[in-house]
């Protein structure tokens, strides 16, 4: 019998947020791809889980672009062998986009938006999910392929369409993922990210509110865990995440 | 007082089926701009209005162009004046897409169908908001933006994706213009259209079940009519529109 | 040939507002038949029907009581003969229920609010689906069976539970009976009312806000007219209303 | 410095399935009070908790019964002392119902329905959130209210209102709940079960397809044990749950 393949875990748009927390999670148990436009966005990451025992691997690639893509998936084949497998990937990347009045709103706002969050997460999956498929044989956990959501995930409010349009997109690519590679095995799961989380860049917001006022992005990695976790008996599709003194 | 501008009605994706029959109906009220990429999507319906007393313009045009939109509105003005207004405003154009695996869909299948479904619609709209709010002045019923959507934009079933995508962003994107120009008198609203709708094309669908299985493209037009004349003090952003037999 | 039973529209919950509008819209079709539990509540208004060359009959009636019910559709037949039909009948009715702390809501509005807002609607349902069957041979119109709902119908706000949870099982009930019969030709509806309705009891809110801030009973009525009129090949099961300027 | 008071876990609707299998996991934790209408329904359960070193208090009571829960609480107090608080409280009970055409469902049967499935959780929370506030001050995770829906908590299929009616209120019941305690640090949370459960009734079912096919129940309370242990940075409201391989 030959050996099983190597099952690694993969991070798409990972910065100081969830992204990285999330890569902190699992890379106690896989070794991890840190994919984000920037090198400055995940080197100082991969060094601290390469130092930490760990094994991380940064590779710089615009999610949006399939031949960036392509090539991500043949480093990761150079680094971890031609018969890698995967025990998870995770998509946290957004597009950018404007809150102000739609007729004020450039149409590539728009453009670039819907090509990181609604386009970059089709091409994400048409990459990894045949690593996915691949780690069925070898992953003690369903394989499991992890969409990041937002409030705007399932409500489009006023002056906020460049970013839902994305979002509900993404969504919808979950849901129909969901249900084709469920009874392949693959666990596909969307998060409904559904509040403040608590990194460097909000460290200012709510500061008239306590701390537990934004979420973690650690106890967010721990909820992408569980998902992990599950047995292909109880699938979660989706969940949301919010601190318990968020209004909605 | 200078003289009310002049009113008309816009719809995109003019075929045989929903666009056509909407076209009609709102022809008896206003001039009607036919927008579709082939010219003969709209030569005879165009005709047909012209000789029945009604009065149409076709337009050869890409909703996914920002330049082509352009084009389109300056093709108007040249008809109906400088200072044209819009009564309504129809989105009825969906992107092509494959019933497929998913990895089997090229993602060019997923970018042209964005392109069209949730770009378009968002072209679209920047193109005609300013017509439609210039019709506050003078249209009896509050200007009307109404988009097509489907089962797919509120389900996104396995093998549906290419499709969903779109649908589900350009949901998100009525939602939030609903939200937006609601309160500016402008009337946003969404239909989701819940089976087979009744035209040449599927003719041969549902052959073993009665003529009714199928939704009639003109009842639809008279829904949106009646979205059209909604008083603005009653408002209905979302309906569903489905055959009495049809599961769901 | 016999001749065809005489077709009549049920509106249960008369009040000052929407079941008023409803219930006059509705009798320059049919004779109308006006539920409510205390006369004063349609004794006014069936005489202003009656006056105008309609034709109103109000019956006093609990609709949280299968007896009270029975009696009332006793009442009906004895008016309008033993093979009265309907073409429409309208459940408007809610429970009393306080907007207060959870904890200090006695279990007694929690019983009564779902006795009318949810048991009500399923005894309402359950005594006049027979006679909008037997409409199915006479009416021009599909026969439909339209409930009023709510902003509480769709979202369960804190403090509101004593509201929602009637108001969430009658809209259940109306998804389900919309899939069951509709097949049989029965047009089931379900709208929800998301805003204020401009009634006198509501005189006094909203008052720094312009006129059209407030729903429209009649306004209402015409949607509803609208519903039962709509083709059974193109059936709506749920519209939300609400006015242009809402936030929402 | 008065000692803290004992935590307890509730979990009402004790059966062979997701009760039983709930009661087991928290037992490693707290004491356990089995709340069910028949002593049978505990009986064995209990004696299996407490020969494995767990403590389980079985309590034969109707949750659609205020006084009937009142008793319980006495009881409870009675046993675990006056302080008592708890950490977690799980309703897991429904009422009966009938999949059959709606007009030969008795009224009876939706009666008893809505009561267990919707005054029973209303009665339910309102016996125990007194108890799981008082949890505040020594619970390790935030006390928790946890609710087990099901399919026909979002769907209500044909022929299925006499339990999506209860189902629906139950989930509108916990959404209010979660919105009004969340701020307070209670975790309010309802799951979706969108499955069949491999319980000893339903062994017989879906017997051509592989045993993953059905929900694990230990797998559910594994589940409620995580919704329990999530930071009040973190709150999920709602999780569903299916077998991979389930068509949703």
């Amino acid at each position: 019998m030959p050996p099983l393949s190597k099952l690694i875990a993969i991070v798409a748009g990972v910065g100081p947020g969830t992204g990285a927390s999330v890569a902190r999670k699992f890379s106690s148990h896989y070794p991890v791809v840190l994919l984000a436009r920037k090198p400055e966005s995940y080197e100082s990451l991969a060094e601290e889980i390469n130092s930490n025992g760990g094994k991380a691997l940064g590779i710089s690639t615009d999610v949006s672009s399939k031949e960036g893509l392509a090539k991500a998936v043949e480093g990761i084949k150079k680094e971890f062998g031609a018969d890698v497998a995967a025990a998870a990937a995770v998509f946290n990347a957004s597009g950018p986009f404007l809150r102000k009045p739609f007729l004020e709103i450039p149409a590539e706002t728009f453009e670039s938006s819907l090509s990181v969050s609604a386009l970059g997460g089709i091409l994400f999956s048409q990459a990894f999910l045949p690593l996915l498929l691949k780690g069925l044989e070898s992953s003690e956990h369903p394989p499991s392929l992890i969409f990041t959501g937002a409030t705007a995930s399932v409500k489009s409010n006023a002056q906020m369409a460049s970013f839902s349009t994305g979002k509900w997109a993404l969504r919808a690519l979950s849901q129909s993922l969901a249900r084709e590679f469920g009874p392949q095995g693959i666990h596909v799961a969307h998060a409904i990210i559904d509040g403040v989380i608590d990194i460097p860049r909000t460290r200012e917001w709510l500061k008239d509110m306590p701390p537990e006022a934004k979420l973690s992005a650690d106890a967010i990695a721990n909820d992408y865990w569980w998902l992990h976790t599950q047995p292909k008996t109880n699938f979660t599709w989706e969940i949301d995440l919010r601190p318990a003194i968020e209004k909605w």
